[in-house]
């Protein structure tokens, strides 16, 4: 744990409240939905997006236009069938809208004293850049599957940081609220710390958060992660 | 200019003074070279460097390698051919540790509030990622030649960054200290703002900082370019 350098942060879900921003501003918008099921519809597409791409279905295809997609599919069972282009096209940016855990921008100014923070999350350049100016994510760098061409959990984008920084994968450490995107950096030799983020789909949903031993670090959130790490 | 989004900066000698950043660290470490002499002709080794890599002669390689190649070049011919690898790998990391020029900063938490600003600059993602935390360089984003694997003046690099933020190339104004760089950017259709910097190469060399009309911009430094861009 001594020899980490970099920290690296998945950000939706880990960074960032995806249900509960998008929840707000579909309840202002269009107060009729059912901005939950409407918020998790949306998200549910995402991995299964990404997996066209993964697997060649797809050529290179950012996110915003992977949420475009998914979006297009799922308006009208909720709803929103009646949104014309810019609603459309407004409602899509909402993922450069994703407001901070509580806790983020704190830790993250903690972190950033004595290490790199940097993204590594499958959402696009504009997507991470739009949404650190929102929240005020005191970013040293951007980093995205974007840059890597490749979408985590490919070992690409994991080796791909390490070799942007010249260091060696255990010099890196990955921050994530998922345990899928941490077992596959420590499949590539990554250190990893899970972040408890129980209410990622909601309060009324909590998920598991119970630690996995494999991980370098287990942490309620940024604060109690900059704790550990002595900053 | 009144649809300008995005800032994209020059780095080496726009936001950042090599020449006196470099002589100030080899007169500390090394007081009997030609400081000025040497950093110079570090400098000099950059173009030729690049035009390997831009010719096919070098597979891709990034800046770090660039400058460690120029680096062992000249160290013989300077009075520092006794430096071991470890001193010649930290002085080849003097590029991670650049000074900004006294407006940098100022100017760019002054643009930030109206823009998104982001390095495009030749130099490597994580030197640039370095160098921002040395200087306290507030960048929303951190774009390289690196992420485009095309050194400027390749246009692939100024029509990269309106792919990335999904806008026009109109949209994107680069600020830079070099006429050749923003030649190539207004080729490419985006607007571009000069900034002088009469000391790039010692203040006993000051250079030709004459406007050229083509540019949509001149400012005299970063807090004037701030205020022409009513921030």
């Amino acid at each position: 744990m001594n020899t980490v350098e970099i920290l690296v942060f998945d950000v939706f879900g880990t960074v960032v409240d995806w249900h509960g921003s998008i929840v707000a501003e579909v309840n202002q918008l269009y107060p009729q939905v059912d901005a939950p099921a409407f918020a998790r519809a949306w998200r549910a597409g995402y991995q299964p997006a990404m997996q066209r791409v993964r697997s060649g279905a797809l050529p290179w295809t950012r996110i915003d236009d992977l949420h475009r997609m998914i979006l297009n599919d799922i308006l009208t069972s909720h709803g929103l069938g009646h949104l014309d282009e810019a609603q459309r096209a407004h409602l899509n940016r909402v993922w450069h809208r994703l407001n901070p855990w509580p806790d983020a921008v704190a830790g993250l100014k903690r972190l950033k004293t004595k290490f790199v923070i940097s993204t590594l999350s499958n959402g696009n350049l504009s997507l991470l850049t739009h949404m650190a100016k929102h929240g005020g994510l005191p970013w040293d760098c951007v980093l995205s599957a974007e840059v890597f061409k490749a979408y985590k959990p490919d070992p690409r984008a994991y080796l791909g940081v390490a070799e942007v920084f010249d260091v060696s994968p255990e010099q890196v450490m990955l921050v994530a609220a998922h345990h899928d995107d941490l077992a596959a950096a420590r499949a590539c030799s990554l250190q990893t710390a899970y972040i408890e983020r129980a209410h990622e789909f909601g309060a009324d949903a909590p998920k598991d958060v119970s630690p996995v031993e494999a991980n370098t670090l287990h942490a309620r959130d940024f604060l109690a992660l900059a704790d550990r790490l002595g900053c």
